[in-house]
């Protein structure tokens, strides 16, 4: 089984409340010097070959419209 | 700025309902051969200084009851 690693992310100008609420919490416990902050999805599952990983992405893994995705063999 | 990349994952063990849910959703439009599915959390950030990352990843990021952690600078 190949262990394949998914990120799925919102796409550049999409609403991101997630990422927002992060970057509002972190200066309240005194973290200062954060920029931009965007939260998405990882994915990690087995897999007996790499040939369906893009069609699981596009059609379950990923919301098309909004999200954006990647992903690695990594191990 | 520092990009740096979080990736939040459920410790072995804990239950993994969205894991689940995509495990049992994804022979149902066809795909076969998949072993264990994890989801987590992928959070981007940019920062000033890898300093304080790790204490964001334990104060905030990741719940260390449930969760695991690890990051990496990427840009």
């Amino acid at each position: 089984m190949l262990k394949v690693r998914v990120l799925v992310r919102p796409k550049p100008g999409i609403l991101d409340p997630q990422g927002e609420a992060v970057k509002g919490a972190l200066p309240a416990l005194g973290f200062e010097g954060v920029g931009t902050v965007h939260v998405g999805r990882l994915i990690e599952l087995e897999v007996e070959s790499e040939r369906d990983v893009d069609a699981m992405c596009r059609r379950l893994l990923a919301n098309p419209t909004t999200e954006e995705y990647e992903w690695e063999v990594v191990g």
